[in-house]
């Protein structure tokens, strides 16, 4: 560890975060469906993994919500004689071997597969979906399920408990109250607060008599061992735990990256990728369940003041600490506040905004996000993943499909050229002077020449009769094989109507490669440095053999 | 049917195509493992559907080589109790409805989803593995499979013949001499009298017995009737017309789009797929095959002259009588003389030199062709597919994967500015001057960040202290929301520095976008028409509010 120990600042923020981390560790283990002190586990040790190999000062490493959903999910179709912690060491062993092979493979750029849209909408579907699971353990009822009409389904047979109601309500509202009225530290004191004032309540009192409790906890000490080596269990979580991974990986990146920028520090992904697949494997040997960095937890090290992972070897030992202290008094802790605690943290994460400006910015991406959010609701969890990668790759190719080819023209007084349709500008009849503004790649490649050819009817019926046709290439930052093949067949489609193709403002890594397979002699197309000398000085054609790299003034 | 007729020269067409297409049916049907009158029952009222709905004058529409290979391997899988003559009637109206449905929700862009190194790859691939499949044919062996290893698995086992082998070798012997040595007509005559010669041949001389022949075929009248409505049939054989369907459009448009550009025609890909539909429908109900445009013939109705959709008219009534008159001199038709058309036809299709060329352009794409071809010769047909279209997809999106931002200045006593790697070029400290090649998507948004304050540092250790970032904005075609997200996240990572983000030269369409929701105001961003002018004069900033589209001189 190459952190360097600020005692105080980090010894704090380990403190604050800790506080937080006791309620939500025990919730999200609820929320997984797994026994309580499974989230404590997973809070200690690999803690000390990711402060050991990850690269982030401020991240808020141990179980998250959303993660706790998508276990609970991958858990729930367990082959019988299989219990749900040994389920999920498999699959936290698995997440963390997933992990460590892609940052074997240098796979970071996986987590460029979830788009903006795809990943809020997302994780506002995942918080929904959380908050409507936990209603019923809130208000006492059994109604369960993994999708809203499950949930309704079950809930219609499932019946409410007045006593059990009136735990969580006032759970809930005490939680909102200390986060209107109270200062930012009671906010943050209030959910342990809250946990240890309703654990002595049920202790004390017949209150809570009829009212489900955690219920009495082995004795808490982390159970190190393999987790079981049973091939068909291992095959059978391997899709969940891949989707846990991908999840895990993306949303930690998330957060660790955004703190980063705010405090000028420099991330490495690899970093975060052998973080936390260490961290995952040693939760897959200590009781622990898959981790990940919590967004709040993060934000709250951060705000906290953090500066090094050393905070986070703090907040193992006060969990530590917590551990032995609780160990007790946890038996009577009623689960309704436990549902409220879960149901109040992950609502503040919920965000309708996000589609709203999604939508005003590019329809489209607004509908992928409120359809990602639909199928967390009505679906699953790896549907609505695969919805999000697959919505985003279509969408990207769809905007690229069409080439938008602008004639354009020069400004008046200018060398600058711009398109016809939007500006007054000046055209000479002898030259038809286009823009390509794509990437030309198969996904566009067929229809250029149509579009060409179409400009240059265009430009023959209202500026005069052509002799040269000229590409300005500036926004042209890629040309693949499909590409090309489209270039050669428009010049033979211009060579059949007796004009001549020439390029201007060829970027440099295109040009490179043109030149490598001598395209630009072979297919006689001539280039100009700048479109405005192409326009202008027929006569000044750099002809590319003649260009270098090093001189300037040439392409 | 508008288009006009040309008598003449249509009928030539039609004449010189037919002489073509009689073996070429034959041998086609026999390639998809079904009986030789099925494809002159593909290759007659077909036509005429597509004559009546098709957009190209020169489509040489029928059975077509690669087809029937998929054709057969879709047909090996039939339940019991369903001939193949049946299967393929299923599958050419699926193929058909297919096409229609595609046509009516104007999904013509599908076309594009074939790049040009998998399209290639895949017929170099089905070139390949259709003259392996015939070589046992040709030498009279039994062998038989879809995959090479397959084949010689099989080849173990059935053994040669040699009067079917030197009946296939003086075939194959006979065309070649006639490409080499003949005229064009000589060798465009050579399969139909190849075929007259062997058949008369065959039925006159001892010589063809023990060579596997034709066979008595029923009565040649076309059988009107619906395919067998079997919901289980029309489900098994769904994904394979989805394929047939996919790669018929691909080849038929390629082919018909490359010769309507040398013919300065105008191609109208919906009025294809409207064609191509019709002309499958047809043949599932007159007792034929999958049909599509074959490359070959293709050109050869081009060469011989049509000038409009009639010539297929003609064809088809040249198919007719040819039906007539080869209904009982066919049942000598020895099979290693058809095979042997079929090799000769296919392997004159085979282009190794494509490898070499997408290698040496872009070796990935080069990979990725290769790739496509084993995956036809070792595993299947749709396997190859998927490769093509998901390898495509993947090159494409590795390619925008990293965001290219380079520093720039000014090319002395120009207003032109070029990367400072490349030319010998002038910078300003107190402006930062990038050029960010490529759309700002979600596949390189999470790098931009980096990549920028990378170039910055840059800029500060070599040139100055900056106070500014002016990003040239040129080649950045759109903006989705990740991308918009990762600018801000730039925005407030620079501000945290002390530097103001600036653009430069932001296209029209990317700035409608930004304007519609007020984002250059809200994040304060200011925007200069060029980038020389944002370089020299920080005090003629262009408020995106005053900016107008109509007027010149401004963004």
């Amino acid at each position: 560890m190459t952190a360097k120990l600020h005692w105080r600042a980090d010894l704090m923020a380990g403190a604050v975060v800790a506080v937080l981390l006791i309620p939500q560790s025990l919730a999200y283990a609820m929320l997984a469906g797994l026994p309580p002190q499974v989230g404590l586990y997973a809070s200690l040790l690999p803690l000390l993994a990711y402060a050991a190999l990850g690269s982030s000062p401020v991240l808020g490493l141990g179980p998250v919500a959303v993660l706790a959903l998508m276990i609970a999910q991958a858990l729930a179709g367990l082959p019988a004689g299989v219990s749900a912690e040994q389920g999920a060491l498999v699959l936290a062993a698995e997440v963390g071997a997933f992990l460590a092979l892609a940052a074997l493979l240098r796979l970071d750029a996986l987590a460029s597969l979830l788009s903006v849209p795809a990943l809020r909408g997302f994780e506002n579907g995942a918080t929904l979906m959380i908050a409507a699971g936990q209603l019923p353990v809130l208000l006492g009822s059994t109604a369960a399920g993994f999708t809203l009409p499950d949930l309704l389904r079950s809930a219609l047979h499932g019946g409410m408990r007045p006593l059990s109601a009136a735990w969580g309500a006032a759970a809930v509202g005490l939680l909102l109250l200390s986060r209107r009225l109270g200062s930012r530290t009671l906010a943050r004191l209030a959910p342990l607060l809250l946990l240890v004032g309703a654990m002595a309540l049920s202790a004390l009192t017949p209150a809570a008599q009829g009212v489900a409790q955690v219920g009495a906890l082995p004795s808490l000490a982390v159970p190190v061992g393999l987790p079981p080596l049973d091939a068909a269990l291992w095959l059978h979580l391997l899709p969940a735990a891949a989707l846990v991974g991908l999840m895990g990986f993306v949303s930690s990146l998330a957060v660790s990256e955004s703190l980063a920028q705010r405090r000028g520090e420099k991330l490495l992904p690899a970093a975060e990728l052998r973080g936390l697949a260490a961290a995952n494997l040693v939760a897959s040997v200590t009781g622990g369940m898959p981790v990940a960095g919590s967004f709040s937890r993060s934000i709250l090290l951060h705000e906290a003041g953090s500066a090094s992972r050393w905070s986070l070897v703090f907040v193992a030992g006060f969990m530590a600490l917590a551990m032995l202290l609780l160990a007790g008094p946890l038996a009577h802790l009623p689960k309704p506040v436990l549902a409220a605690t879960i149901v109040v943290a992950v609502l503040g994460g919920f965000t309708p905004g996000h589609y709203r400006d999604a939508w005003r910015y590019a329809r489209a991406e607004g509908v992928l996000m409120a359809a990602v959010t639909a199928a967390v609701l009505l679906w699953s969890i790896g549907a609505a993943l695969a919805l999000g990668v697959v919505g985003s790759i279509a969408l990207l190719i769809q905007r690229t499909a069409r080439p938008h080819v602008a004639r354009i023209g020069r400004v008046p007084g200018t060398q600058h050229y711009r398109n016809v349709e939007r500006y007054a500008v000046e055209c000479q009849p002898e030259v038809v002077g286009l823009r390509i503004d794509e990437s030309l790649v198969f996904t566009n490649a067929r229809g250029l020449s149509d579009e060409v050819l179409a400009r240059v009817r265009e430009h023959r019926e209202r500026v005069g009769p052509p002799q040269r046709v000229l590409l300005l290439m500036a926004p042209v930052n890629h040309i693949d094989v499909s590409g090309l093949t489209a270039l050669q067949e428009l010049r033979s489609a211009l060579a059949a109507e007796g004009l001549r193709l020439e390029f201007s403002e060829v970027k440099g890594p295109v040009l490179d490669r043109l030149r490598a397979i001598g395209w630009l002699e072979q297919h006689d197309v001539s280039l100009y440095l700048s479109h405005h000398e192409g326009i202008s000085a027929g006569e000044q054609v750099l002809r590319p053999s003649l260009a270098d790299h090093d001189a300037p003034g040439q392409l």
